[in-house]
């Protein structure tokens, strides 16, 4: 199918369908489950390519929408890709492009041959149809690709919902036939977004329809839109067992702890959100023992390490009181030690989950997360 | 008089009173002439101590008045000092807070005495006594604390200038006498502050009068509050011959590549500015061919590092079109990136300026920076 990209499965979990295995791709090895930071415009924001490295990000996400408009694919072939432009040597996956387009609200305008879409920044019109989306992530030259979708709004009824997802399914055969038109099929995987919001019968026959279009990889779309918790494991439940085991399965969007063990237990292998960044900027943070605040007074003057048990570069140097300091003097390095953190947090977890599942531990596990967090 | 410093001139330019030499505080070594970064509120904005550290940083300024509103000294104090508090373990040096106290334009009330003032944040009344502002800083526990004065006006009458000078004169005695009272001139070294205006007279008689309380070094305060280049250079030719060659001297706030090497052509040991941070965060940075901004369309496309000849962590890895569009994206890692090369140039051009002196090389030198920045 594609010679970019291999999955193996390296060991299952005997009472859940968590599976720990690993993902070559032209850019290096990913180990799966992973957490995946978002650098939506060429960055993570608030940090480096090195902090990325120090932390040990093994794939990040590039956003096609947004480098599309931002540098632009020019600049991006000039320069041979995302990779050289900003300096990032191991794999980027990225998003099509589909969920932002769709949540410009009032400036698309769907049709089955694509989205009419104007510029968050200038207002200018653009077009996407799905081969212009796969044009697009090839001059981006990432790793894996992703399919263009309509991102099922929340709620829908169950006919939108079947009409969007079968448009999906249209769309999906067009990305695949210009992946490998493009001959990228050699050097970039390309996976499939199962859509079908909330129903399971749509669900499934996602996942049929796109197993039979056969991708190297499956995403579980339109979660994290607004739905319930209990809907979006709903979705996954349904949709995991419905997708080939020896394909990785990427759950979009998701990303707290709790919802990210429990998507483990389900099968999934691969995951995103801007949570755990986003959280940082605004103070939040990850601790062995749950969420804080750092901005809240009793911090002022506690001197010891934001989380004791935590091996990541802030927590080896820095104090709580120094971080709290930071973020209410509203200086820029708060913003990159918390995103450090949080960031380093998510990736433990992934790593902790993979040791979990491998030792035949993973239930105790997830029920010291769900203790934790839940 | 204070067994916190030691000052050694280690080399004089044959041709102006350019030199070199080292101070030895209690945390280290500083190399001069050197550049101090401005960490403001215990952070050099943008930046981590890490990156300090590899940028080569050999001593940072603090600011007591604004360290003393956030985090405060109760809380400076309980963890044992500003060192402590942001993790720097090299020298640091805190601007007094007459400064800042003197910019709150309306909000200050100055007699003999000392100054009223309300906090920029939340507009609390304070007071700051010569002896308060010695207390503050030695909380803080910089190396090297500064007396308060009042940074005279610009423009200021001949009268107005002598009556502050006056005022900073007493002060200085004050700071001094209680310096000694607490015990501070073990650990942390005093510099009395030279004011009067544009005036020669009132400089030279402000040079003599700190000299005669004999401190441990001498700043050349007053400048950069708004006078032309010429003015400033005038200060500085006039008061650095009046003040001891065996003590280090600083010029505050001053930072232009040029004025830093015409003022070490006067005999100026020490530097610090805001420009290099500030310069960075709105896109302007320093090349070995110039100032450039980064915004400028004509970057888009330049795969090129910033500065070919430059050594600096950004230069090594990122190109132009890269921190252009970080830039333009308004992406906190501009910010970073951009104040880690400035500060770097700024650092560099330091050293250069000490090899040049030891090399009996300086005036070439001091031509090249103004043919390249005048």
């Amino acid at each position: 199918m594609s010679c970019a990209m291999q999955f193996t499965v390296e060991a299952t979990d005997p009472n859940t369908a968590a599976r720990t295995g690993r993902l070559r791709l032209p850019h290096g090895e990913v180990e799966t489950p992973i957490f995946m930071p978002v650098g939506t415009q060429a960055t993570v924001k608030a940090l480096s390519q090195e902090d990325l490295r120090t932390i040990g990000a093994q794939i990040i996400l590039g956003n096609a929408y947004h480098l599309y408009l931002r540098p632009g694919t020019d600049t991006l072939e000039a320069v041979g890709g995302l990779h050289r432009f900003m300096q990032w040597d191991r794999p980027i996956l990225t998003d099509s492009g589909g969920f932002q387009v769709f949540s410009l609200d009032g400036l698309t305008k769907v049709s089955p041959e694509g989205v009419q879409f104007q510029s968050h920044l200038d207002g200018s019109r653009h077009f996407f149809t799905p081969a212009k989306a796969i044009d697009v992530q090839i001059s981006i030259g990432a790793d894996i690709m992703m399919c263009f979708d309509e991102c099922t709004q929340y709620p829908a009824t169950r006919e939108h919902a079947e009409k969007s997802m079968r448009m999906t399914h249209d769309w999906a055969g067009q990305c695949k036939a210009r992946w490998h038109e493009r001959g990228a099929d050699a050097t970039q995987a390309l996976f499939g977004i199962v859509q079908g919001s909330v129903y399971d019968d749509l669900r499934l026959e996602s996942a049929a329809g796109l197993v039979d279009l056969d991708f190297p990889g499956y995403a579980i779309g339109g979660v994290s839109v607004g739905e319930t918790k209990e809907e979006m494991i709903a979705a996954v439940e349904c949709a995991a067992p419905a997708l080939p085991p020896d394909k990785p399965r990427y759950l979009m969007g998701v990303g707290p702890p709790v919802d990210f063990v429990e998507a483990i237990a389900r099968g999934v292998d691969m995951f995103d959100c801007v949570m755990p960044t986003r959280n940082a900027r605004n103070g939040s943070l990850f601790t062995s023992e749950g969420k804080i605040n750092i901005k809240n007074a009793r911090f002022s003057q506690d001197f010891g390490p934001l989380d004791p048990h935590c091996g990541c570069p802030v927590c080896g140097v820095y104090s709580r009181a120094y971080l709290h300091h930071l973020f209410r003097a509203g200086e820029i390095l708060a913003l990159r030690l918390n995103t450090l953190h949080n960031l380093y947090h998510m990736l433990e977890l992934a790593a902790s989950a993979r040791d979990a599942i491998r030792a035949g531990e993973f239930s105790a596990f997830r029920r010291g997360i769900t203790s934790r967090y839940g």
